[in-house]
């Protein structure tokens, strides 16, 4: 006899657990967010990310590059220079954003 | 004179700082997409959200009832019972985890 689980009914949509499992960690949304204006240096993105540690902020660019959402690109120069921007994976989450923001805008009292 | 600052191009929508200050935190998403489904008790969470521990899930809950994106209701029984379900606020993200499930299952390894 098949048992109808209660879990069937509410259970997590995978695709949203594979997606908060980047977007649900402190930061993740908010760099994404600020590399859709275009390529930036990382103190670029510490400035625009206020409050976050340098420590943080490479370590939250490196899982980002290893899922393929930033690439990071290094110009020999001189001087060297490293920049970070959106892969077409990465680019591809900003209508969502969008509707994240418009929602927020609606929804939420704003900082 | 004005100066032009780099801060301008890639400063962070205060709108999608409001918005990740509730979705950058884990679990809280993932709550949102569960209660989509419908009223849920808090044993029925706690399944569905693997891995969440009681104390979490219970914290979580108040944040989220304090945002006003889910209510509690007491139904006073016997036995009595406690439901979570989205507010009005809540329900009106659902567009925009829905366009999120849509980036996830194109663009990150599913679990």
């Amino acid at each position: 006899m098949e048992v109808e689980t209660p879990d069937a009914a509410i259970s997590c949509d995978a695709a949203l657990v594979a997606a908060f499992s980047v977007l649900g960690k402190r930061w993740n949304g908010l760099l994404l967010g600020a590399l859709s204006a275009g390529p930036a240096a990382f103190s670029d993105l510490r400035r625009s990310l206020r409050g976050i540690s340098d420590t943080v902020l490479s370590e939250r660019l490196s899982e980002l590059t290893h899922c393929e959402l930033i690439s990071r690109t290094v110009d020999p120069g001189p001087p060297v220079a490293v920049r970070y921007e959106l892969t077409d994976r990465g680019q591809a989450l900003m209508p969502a954003l969008n509707e994240l923001i418009a929602w927020s805008r609606e929804n939420l009292p704003q900082p």
